[in-house]
């Protein structure tokens, strides 16, 4: 592994396993059961030119639950990028004052350019329709534990994605960081017109995996073990397909009716977050709440396990962590949702 | 008291009187004397939808003196909120994050709301016309220290309560605080068109405090202790009033005037502050600043000890904190303004 | 030294020595070789109340460097100045909260009037037109960390200013600053109308200092041992100049042919950044990025140890450092840029 976190394509197996491996031991911690100070004294730069509350806090958290302190910015530009300075600048200059640096930007390719003049860590937050790969792991390692907690092996396993597959970013790195893996079974569902990019079809199948395409949600998918949904943009469809958005979205919401007719008591759902409640969005639907199918809080929740993985990797402490833990000290509730199921 | 403080209607005696104690035992440590780090590795989401720089700093002061990290989030919107995420959601996922929240929010309700679906402590900030509750616990405990300060018994004291009663929100959550102690006598004094309202009063008088409304400032008031002035905003009034705003005000200014001539020695005065130093703003006086009777910046000053203390006992480390105290190490001033009389 | 640190010009020879000497000691805390705590538990309110990332991201990330916490605020106002607040409260209330403030404000004067109602110490982080005394300690330490590192006395040393002089409020504080020390010899070249102002000149060359205005860098600067470029700012010139901006400006750009046929080996050049790289801008020449001469980086690299040693001085902790120092535990690459020279 690099010694930047800009693109999944970087990673090959050994490395998601090896993250994988390093966000399991710091569950303790990212469930505050434990408390490690081993980043005591480390500064993260947390650059956010783009708003992005939630990965924000979450890398935000995520450092200083290893000890890190953290200054952020938000906002759209830099103040000195206004006066004409060049990322390479920017970003030696940042380099100089802090140990790592997590940023987004709505520009595709800057955060590779920013990296490409610091030897400091960079993590790529999200850059536009490019990368965001801490949530392909994040996403990759809830997988992961959910198989394990449901004692399933995760080889062979039949996994339906469904929602806007042509533009949703995070279904394109999950998908090719799945095809890492051992051959698995990848049903794709979506509107006409979102569908899954030929390409990328193309290389997953090359790994060997098995994809399907399937017309509409209203099929048998009984042996499916997994669902991850995205979230239909209204702006992504044709101004004659925006008129009938209601209608053509009702047919792809995932939701306890769905899983009770269509799927079985073990299958999961995902989703990458945020979920349009609003009536009419269609998205993820919210009668699925307190439902031990719905994992997507665990997955959120797996965000800073992940990412205290990537930040101990790329720092390389990741040895150093289980030599230097002690007891939480202050009131941790049981669950940290009101609805969250026993499992 | 509940695993929220999300308003002071939630709040009995008992608890009032278990948030002044530890408090007062947080004093050293919001006095720069002693350093503590019980909360060490814990972190605070800071929530202000609403820009209010004098509270955020001061619970992000208060959760750092405890040796917890702080995510700040400022700006009118949550990024994710802006695309249809519930307060549910934002609430749950925020939860999966930290480990107490404080959120600040135009809307009333949507504090209350957002606790909903967290186990995770969550604090009010204020909620538009809502509640503050960290506000009103604040100024009773200045009330207290105050009093001890003096030498006098709270039982019986006599409070003058002037400025706007009608919209200032600090001022009707003080005296729903205050009417849970031992009677006291309670004068209002407001102009026309902003005097407190009824129910309120009826609800402070049937627990037996003597509350009496007086129309101006213009009489004695010799036997006040406790003097608590808010802003009267231009906007308060209707549009026939507000072109005589100065000559209905001007009669209701606390000054050093008035408290030589109508008051007497040992007469402190509070706000909730920001004060309006501008010409014609017709706020509490500057003539008083150095005045001891000036208690307004102690009032401030003991946000830090009341926030570390709703912290403490939310996140149930009140007891170890006695544990835990190392000496400051920095220098700190005799005093922290320039003007802070000896008392 | 007084309590704050307002303007360079309550700085004396000895405490600027003083300042130099104690930034030295923080080198190995600055270069990620040691870790210290001694600021553990204090918090610094860091006010930025006009946008300047790479001044308030080094303020940040030197006081967490000395084991403190920071609470940022950015944005043209603080909520409650916008009610009519006077800087006089802000500040009293701020310093009830913090133990030291890091300020700036477009308003010329306005830091040290918020300055003036506070005990806690104060920093001037740039007030507009007027000073930003830490920019001015960072480059006359940069200057003797280079003039230690080639052996050279700085006694007697050439200094050659160039840019927008009369602007340029850096090489305005810098050169009063310089004007301390041992006699210098300095050189000024600057576009006609952008002339460094004649008291400022007059004033330098009062202490002993020769001063010396060319009119273009073309000419011999053999001796030169350190350039100081800044930035022209278009908005500058007057409208019939504006026209002709990238003529007039082209004579006064400093890039490694200027430095090749010009100066002599050992000549490093220095700048205020930002930068500005967009074509036709006309500043600092990238094409001596990588160059041992090019000391911008190190010069902003700088600004961590002296805002430590400001911080440190202070709070009067300069003495405890040594005493509380660890191992970093975390991976520091061997240069924080790729390009930078091996020295």
């Amino acid at each position: 592994m690099p010694s930047h976190l800009l693109s999944i394509d970087a990673l090959d197996r050994d490395a998601v396993d090896h993250l994988i491996r390093i966000a399991g031991r710091m569950e303790p911690i990212a469930q505050r059961r434990k408390v490690t100070r081993v980043l005591e004294g480390a500064v993260l730069g947390n650059l956010f030119f783009e708003a992005s509350t939630r990965t924000r806090i979450s890398f935000n958290a995520a450092f200083c639950r290893l000890g890190g302190s953290v200054c952020d910015t938000t906002g759209f530009t830099f103040s000195s990028m206004a006066k004409g300075e060049s990322l390479y600048d920017t970003s030696r200059v940042m380099g100089g004052y802090v140990d790592a640096i997590v940023m987004r930007h709505p520009e595709q390719g800057s955060v590779a350019e920013f990296a490409e003049a610091t030897r400091v860590p960079v993590i790529n937050g999200g850059d536009g329709p490019g990368e965001h790969p801490s949530q392909a792991l994040l996403d990759v390692y809830t997988i992961t534990k959910e198989f394990a907690r449901l004692g399933k092996p995760l080889a062979g396993a039949h996994l339906l994605l469904t929602g806007d597959l042509k533009y949703g970013r995070t279904v394109h790195s999950l998908i090719k960081l799945l095809s890492l893996f051992d051959p698995l079974r990848i049903t794709l569902v979506s509107p006409p017109g979102l569908e899954m990019p030929q390409p990328l079809i193309d290389r997953v199948a090359s790994r060997g995996h098995r994809i399907e395409i399937r017309p509409s949600l209203a099929d048998d998918f009984s042996d499916v073990d997994v669902i991850y949904a995205t979230r239909i943009q209204r702006e992504r469809f044709t101004t004659e397909m925006t008129e009938s958005f209601q209608e053509l979205t009702a047919d792809y919401v995932v939701d306890r009716g769905f899983l009770d007719r269509r799927c079985n008591a073990s299958t999961f759902v995902m989703h990458p977050l945020p979920r349009d409640s609003r009536p009419g969005a269609n998205d993820l639907s919210v009668d699925l709440n307190g439902d031990p199918r719905l994992a997507i809080f665990r997955q959120t929740d797996n965000g800073i396990p992940m990412r205290m993985a990537i930040f101990a990797h790329l720092l390389k402490v990741e040895e150093e962590i289980d030599r230097d833990l002690r007891d939480v000290r202050w009131y941790v509730p049981e669950t940290f949702g009101v609805d969250d199921p026993a499992l």
